[in-house]
Order: C-alpha cells, then sequence, then structure tokens
C-alpha cells in the first residue's frame, strides 16, 4: 500500500526556490513561464490496512509545517 | 495553463531524506511504514500553448538531474 503526499507552500508565503526556478528558466530563454512554485513529494510505503487517519497525523506531526505548508494524501 | 513536475530519485541512489523520515516516524510510534522517498513537486503557470516538448526540455536542462533523477509531466 502507497501514499503519496504533495506538500506545497500556502497562497501568500514566499517562495524563494519557486522565484529561483521562475528566474532562472527566463534567463535560459524559456518565454512561457509565468509563475513557478516548488514543494515537496513524499511517497510512503505502507503496511496494508495503515488507515488514512495516521497517515494524517504523519503529515500534521512531521511531514509537514501546516503554519505555512498545505499537504494532500493520496492512497492506492 | 499548468504542468505539474515530480522529480524523483531514481532507484538504486541513496535517499537520505526519505531515510530521515522513515526513522523520524518510526520513532513517532508509526509501525506502518516501511520506506518513505523524498522528491520535489514543481508547478509551473505557463503560457497558452506552450509545448510538452518545451517542458521536457526545462526538465532536462534545469529541474532535474538525469544522472540520479526521474522526472515526470502532467500539463492541464
Amino acid at each position: 500500500m502507497k501514499a503519496r503526499i504533495h506538500v506545497t507552500l500556502k497562497n501568500g508565503v514566499l517562495d524563494p526556490q519557486g522565484k529561483a526556478i521562475e528566474h532562472a528558466l527566463g534567463n535560459m530563454g524559456f518565454d512561457g513561464v509565468e509563475a513557478a512554485r516548488q514543494g515537496k513529494y513524499i511517497e510512503l510505503d505502507l503496511a496494508a490496512g495503515t488507515s488514512k487517519e495516521a497517515v494524517d497525523e504523519m503529515c500534521r506531526k512531521l511531514l509537514a509545517n501546516t503554519v505555512i505548508e498545505n499537504y494532500s494524501i493520496e492512497l492506492e
């Protein structure tokens, strides 16, 4: 069983990594890039039967800083 | 138009961030975690009509280190 977790900065939080990507792509001649944001992508291999609530707790307690970050969980 | 890009380490490449997550979750009492891998998630806002080939080139030239990383692109 797998969990795919995306952790992204909330809107309005400054994203220096994203800005760096945006500027670098512009400098390299890619004109079409209007904005870039960078987040984290975490894949967990879980024992069968692990609940979504447990994964949610992992996100709140360790994986995301909920003051400035949002997270989303996909289980499969 | 948006591009969602996932950059993940290739299999067999050591992933210290993933290992740190795995151990931290174990120490916190989450028993069900068998493995963790961490990658990057990048969202680009693109001008309409930007081709997938252009985004692929951005990945190869800047966003991913193709020696050790894989990337996948979703356009929408």
